[in-house]
């Protein structure tokens, strides 16, 4: 080899969030600090970028361009939904990486996602020792369902929390406005198909007796719907209105997600994704109560300009000490946060090894959700709260925020065209 | 009468906005600043408030709880969905409101809503003259659908239309970063069910070629399934994505709801209020493209805290021009926003008759729609433009915007039930 593997290869994995973006400037912003370090290159569409040789040469770009990916959300680079497979099942995508690595003198690669990524990251540390053209990869975590272990939250997640802390908050003070002669019942949907993170932290907009959200259901908590009928009548008895968040892996003891449970469209289909009209004409058809529902599905992990600063300081920090690790020579790891204290809010940057986290899906604890199953506990919003702190606005030019636009160019190829995929 | 009738009678009426509690907060800071005005008292949940003798007192509220309403989205006093029906069907509700009013020595009733608020109102004043007990009746407009007559724009319109705009520029970016393996095609439904200003106004999130949105689907235009099939193929084509703004009143050429074609819920109902899934679900169908779809709903209007700055200074104006009005003698009418120039953009109050705003719905004019059907034009851009231009953040703590808590003291009642409700 006759110059040496210095270039990174920065790759965005999976859904992407308010601040994944924070974190690829983290990266590169450091980097270009280390002159033992050459230049960053991005997969193009992630991990898909690599095997197509489709790299994308973040040197072009302005250090204004690439501070603005702080503040940009979603995945400047493009991501994608592509997981490798074990190397005994695709030997030879994981030989493609090592070529297209040596052929671009790459040496590190940081993969920004979820426990899936993290285990293929672990698997490219292996297999590229074998190949005797070792690669250096660190984890930088990325999720905003907050199912990462050992990490004390996940960049992303923070993010999403405040979006539906403030949507909850906002959407029941109107319900409050109009429940005495129109709409009784609101229930809006969040993502977390496993995990109730982020239906649990929509809890935090209640602050005190009778506040929204008023109903949490939870896909930790098998559903019960007259226990969830009750509540909801109760609610409305008591307060005029009932605030209903629901996660979309709401399901019943059997397995059956609430969303899964009937509903076709107009061609006949099985309609998922709506477990929030599926409970909204379920409370109508046994409560009689008008109801309003709302889905916000990208919008709630997109919402860059009502992230939370935390998020944004911590998903910056990831992608920043992804790259101080790989230069104390570490391998195989990924930076985790580590809550030092609570009052005052406090955390430091600790790591973990990839293969810890690997395939790991991390859930509420029962004891964050109360005994009825509805609503969060006094420790839930201990451990939340610190999370949505802070507000950090993106810029605005006519009255939208202004996001990055990269030039986006391709190193040239060296290689032949991929024929994997 | 022993005492002047100088007391103000103030309600909310129709679906509230995220600024008109700021319209609130301009009439009772005004009429706070004049001796000759009495107290302030707001319709607990509107009209019927009056009509069941319900008065909050505004009075024992502090000036820093009153000035918390100028960034406090929904209806602080409550709204309601409650027309009075002309005087000849139903004297009685409007001998009643006399009758409270003279009570309560209110010589003032201020009607913040729509259309047919203003047409209660201007009821009210005439038939206070008939009753020996003139009430002087101002109109303070408030709509997110945008659709008042004469007024250049309504207070509650810009906030929601600075929400759409980011809304689906972030939500487009995140479809932008996964297209290539994952969700090719996002629909947002927006409110709007006769008039499309809500969603044209997300065409401003598209600055560049390619920018989200590609398509806007409009209740004023009859809806094409060829063509918008066709839309969305090119456009997944030419960018690898599409992202779509849909309006809840989309409809086919005979009238139907595209949200009315034949979705059925689990219990069998028709599926109301689900224009998003509807598209998404045809363009699966008939394209095969995943989809993923939001329906914002209620989240949209009440989003104070993504507030247009424009929107809420108009907001406040109305509700301080309503008393200027008042006291400059005049009766049966409502301030308006006249728009003086673009560039800069300049604005002052004006006026109109409620005879003039009553029950005339505004549409968007055909030339701000693309000739496609599909868009809008850049006539439409320098119309919404100026509306969203500005942020006005509530505070926060602890990470979530602080709105106005009322002590709601009702005035102690005088006179026998109100049956007729």
């Amino acid at each position: 080899m006759s110059r040496p593997a210095n270039n990174i290869f920065y790759a965005q994995s999976g859904g992407v969030t308010a601040v994944i973006n924070a974190s690829a400037c983290g990266v590169i912003e450091t980097a270009r600090k280390h002159p033992a370090l050459g230049k960053v290159f991005a997969g193009r569409n992630g991990i898909i970028g690599a095997l197509r040789e489709e790299l994308i040469d973040t040197s072009v770009e302005s250090a204004a361009t690439i501070a603005s990916l702080r503040h940009t959300p979603a995945g400047a680079f493009g991501s994608c939904r592509y997981k490798l497979k074990g190397v005994d099942q695709n030997r030879a995508e994981y030989e493609r990486l090592i070529e297209v690595f040596k052929a671009h003198d790459i040496g590190y690669f940081f993969y920004n996602g979820g426990g899936d990524s993290q285990d293929t990251a672990n698997k490219v540390a292996q297999f590229s020792q074998q190949m005797n053209f070792p690669i250096t990869c660190i984890g930088v975590p990325k999720t905003v369902d907050n199912d990462l272990p050992l990490t004390d939250t996940c960049p992303g997640f923070g993010s999403v929390a405040k979006y539906v802390a403030v949507s909850i908050r906002e959407a029941g003070l109107d319900v409050a406005s109009m429940c005495e002669s129109s709409t009784k019942v609101f229930v809006m949907e969040v993502m977390g198909r496993h995990a109730g993170w982020i239906a649990g932290a929509a809890g935090l907009a209640a602050e005190q007796e009778g506040d929204a959200p008023h109903i949490i259901v939870f896909p930790e908590i098998a559903f019960d719907k007259a226990a969830f009928l009750a509540k909801v009548k109760d609610c409305v008895n008591k307060y005029g209105y009932c605030a209903i968040v629901v996660s979309e892996g709401a399901h019943y003891a059997d397995g059956t997600f609430l969303a899964d449970a009937g509903s076709k469209d107009a061609f006949g289909h099985v309609q998922l994704g709506g477990v929030a009209p599926t409970l909204a004409t379920m409370i109508k058809a046994e409560l009689g109560y008008k109801y309003h529902w709302a889905v916000s599905d990208y919008l709630q992990r997109a919402a860059r300009h009502i992230a939370s600063g935390t998020d944004v300081a911590q998903a910056y920090a990831m992608g920043k000490a992804a790259v101080e690790l790989a230069l104390a020579g570490k391998n195989a790891v990924m930076p985790i946060i580590v809550r030092e204290s609570n009052t005052p809010y406090r955390w430091s940057v600790g790591e973990a090894k990839l293969s810890d986290v690997a395939n790991v899906e991390k859930k509420m604890p029962r004891d964050f959700i109360t005994a009825d199953g509805f609503g969060i506990t006094a420790l839930a919003k201990e451990y939340f709260s610190p999370l949505i702190q802070g507000e950090d606005y993106p810029p605005y030019q006519n009255g939208l925020p202004q996001y990055a636009r990269l030039q986006q160019v391709l190193v040239p190829k060296k290689l032949a065209a991929w024929t994997g995929k």
